[in-house]
């Protein structure tokens, strides 16, 4: 088992790339727990809503990074660290590398102090892979339009910001993934579904991490 | 005006204080916003709810910590520093020398971080005066179980804390106001109400604080 995060911006297809992971592993006879940030625990969901909700009392920039954290912290002890020791995979939608991306490349805060709340939050605990799905932001924002309109769902906090946030949170998506190459994967989302989930098969079999299925 | 924090243990009397210097500000004219921590603002009350309930997903340590400083954070912003620069006096029931108390003196987690996340929390803001009522535990667990019979409340996940908690909690308030005795003023919560707004007025008066009144 490992701890696998998914990030990118959205609609790069993390969702069904995960679904298809785990449809894949389950064929293996392995035990899949999926997950999403902010949440993945019911205090780690109510926090969610208070972080994209678009009305009522929104939190300041510092009040969210600390929301984000709380939730995360929870989300650690209460679901990660004792799934993965019940031999467990692990497959997040977001995680801290969310953090910096959306709140350094987005909003511009303090790198260190990201590194320091996301050590504090994890108590170190990092993924073994991320997998980056990367999508240009023209195309992000023309899937999520896209999607709007099929489902008749109005934009959350983040889809409402500016292209430049979002141009900013692609930058530290690369950024992150070419200061640490063996903990990322970088994907490329304008491939479809069936390549993307190949690449990655591929990734976790060079890895050994597939290796049971030749038992 | 001023910021001026009121700090103790439960059953102290900090709230009937609170309530007093209010009613003497007003009638001197001034403007009194009073508020508390954790809560304060919408989202405050909210997370107020999640740190303080005693069923459902409770917060793990780093989980508590974090929602504290994220509620603070929306306080002082949205909040607090409003507040002084429209020159409102701010009287606040608890705040970041409560996070210190509980979490370093009560639950031993590290100074050092606290302090970081406070500093972050308030971006530097701290309080003009800490008026510590203070109060021997036994006093307090007293006063409280005698509070619980008459309304009929159950104990929150505080109050629900071993006595050494609230001894470690107490002894925190005591070194914290050693430490800046400039910032704090100590009073001795047997005395009564009338003798415990009394030595504060005396302590504004002295600070020059109520020369208003004389104009």
């Amino acid at each position: 088992m490992a701890f696998v995060v998914f990030e990118g911006l959205d609609g790069a297809g993390k969702s069904t790339l995960i679904k298809g992971v785990e449809a894949h592993l389950q064929t293996l006879g392995q035990v899949v727990h999926l997950t999403r940030e902010p949440g993945g625990t019911p205090l780690g969901e109510e926090i969610r809503q208070q972080l994209l909700r678009v009305q009522g009392d929104t939190p300041v920039p510092r009040a969210e990074l600390l929301l984000y954290e709380a939730a995360r912290a929870q989300h650690v002890e209460r679901v990660i660290r004792p799934g993965l020791a019940q031999g467990k995979w692990i497959l997040c939608d977001r995680f801290s590398q969310s953090t910096v991306a959306f709140q350094v490349g987005g909003r511009r805060l303090n790198r260190k102090i990201i590194d320091d709340l996301n050590r504090y939050a994890t108590d170190g605990l990092q993924p073994d892979l991320v997998v980056l799905v990367d999508l240009p932001v023209d195309e992000s924002l023309k899937r999520m339009s896209r999607r709007e309109q099929e489902k008749g769902q109005g934009k959350d906090r983040f889809e409402l910001e500016e292209r430049a946030f979002h141009e900013g949170v692609r930058a530290s998506y690369l950024a992150q993934a070419a200061e640490e190459p063996q903990r990322w994967l970088v994907l490329d989302g304008l491939q479809n579904p069936d390549q993307l989930l190949k690449k990655l098969l591929v990734e976790m079999e060079k890895r050994g991490w597939l290796a049971f299925s030749s038992k």
